[in-house]
């Protein structure tokens, strides 16, 4: 049975996932690194690793990936949305493949994932992409206790009918919330 | 002792406390009745009124409550934040008192709740505005399971530096999750 598609971040409670003005050096944006820390944080990258199985990523979160050196932390197969056409490109564990359309990378993703899960690396507009074109199986967002007042929102532009949920599962962490839901369709 | 100041309210997911196009004859907007119910939600009505002494809202708000008719539910003191000068408006158990800065509306409203606390009746400006003057001093978010995609949106104009909070609580109900948080300051 093939796995799911995944969608899990570290949010504040007024929906950003970045502090103000995110830039390479300072990819989480003003007080965002302590305040999301989505990489630095056991409950979430145990939840993004166990059963994972691909990954799909925006064209910018891959340039800031490259960074990351010879060895990213991925290790698996990952698809990166651009339309610029690009070669195969195999760093360490980790494969990048480049794909010009949303459903396509996901399907792709899907199939290089088999029974595993695939993961959705961001950025915002790539996973409200894939909400609106209904390719996300689950939501998991990590509440965290504060209020950015401004950065990268996450479901910024949805647009259109709403899309009901079915919370699955809430987890208590210290100090964020950890709320799951099943995507209805 | 003084009781505290809440902001307690239904928003979905993505933020919203109204579905798109809120009017006076669909104050929720689209899709926002069946989703987001804060006065049809028992838990939400019983948290706004166990205690609450009395109310804080906006002069748009104000307008939809007087289609209410002449005994509006509040049953308490009510603080109307307005520019325009009125003079008090007494509609059964409640009384609307006008006032033209939201910090002296917030203190009028702790004085006249005594020992009870203070409830925002929004709309959303207002929240922010009470949240950025460090006049809050517990958030109460029943988060709904939906992404509404547009509407009105909490904490869209808070702007400035972080505002972080401390959990205090969490509830699950059917089908809204209850996150309560402290304001640190």
């Amino acid at each position: 049975m093939a796995g799911t598609v995944q969608l899990t971040l570290s949010m504040s409670l007024d929906g950003y996932i970045t502090g103000p003005d995110p830039s390479y050096e300072v990819p989480l944006g003003a007080g965002g690194a302590e305040r999301l820390r989505p990489g630095g944080r056991p409950e979430l990258a145990g939840t993004i690793l166990a059963g994972t199985g691909a990954t799909v990523v925006g064209r910018n979160m891959y340039d800031h990936v490259r960074g990351w050196g010879e060895d990213p932390p991925f290790k698996m197969p990952v698809f990166v949305i651009t339309h610029r056409p690009h070669p195969v490109r195999v760093a360490g564990a980790t494969t990048f493949n480049f794909v010009d359309a949303v459903a396509t990378a996901f399907d792709l993703a899907k199939r290089a994932a088999r029974e595993k899960d695939v993961y959705i690396g961001g950025g915002a507009d790539i996973a409200d992409q894939a909400l609106r074109l209904g390719l996300v199986d689950e939501v998991n967002v990590f509440v965290e206790p504060t209020l950015l007042g401004g950065g990268t929102r996450l479901f910024d532009h949805l647009g259109g009918d709403p899309i009901d949920l079915e919370r699955i599962g809430v987890a208590e962490y210290d100090p964020n919330t950890h709320l799951r839901f099943r995507v209805l369709r």
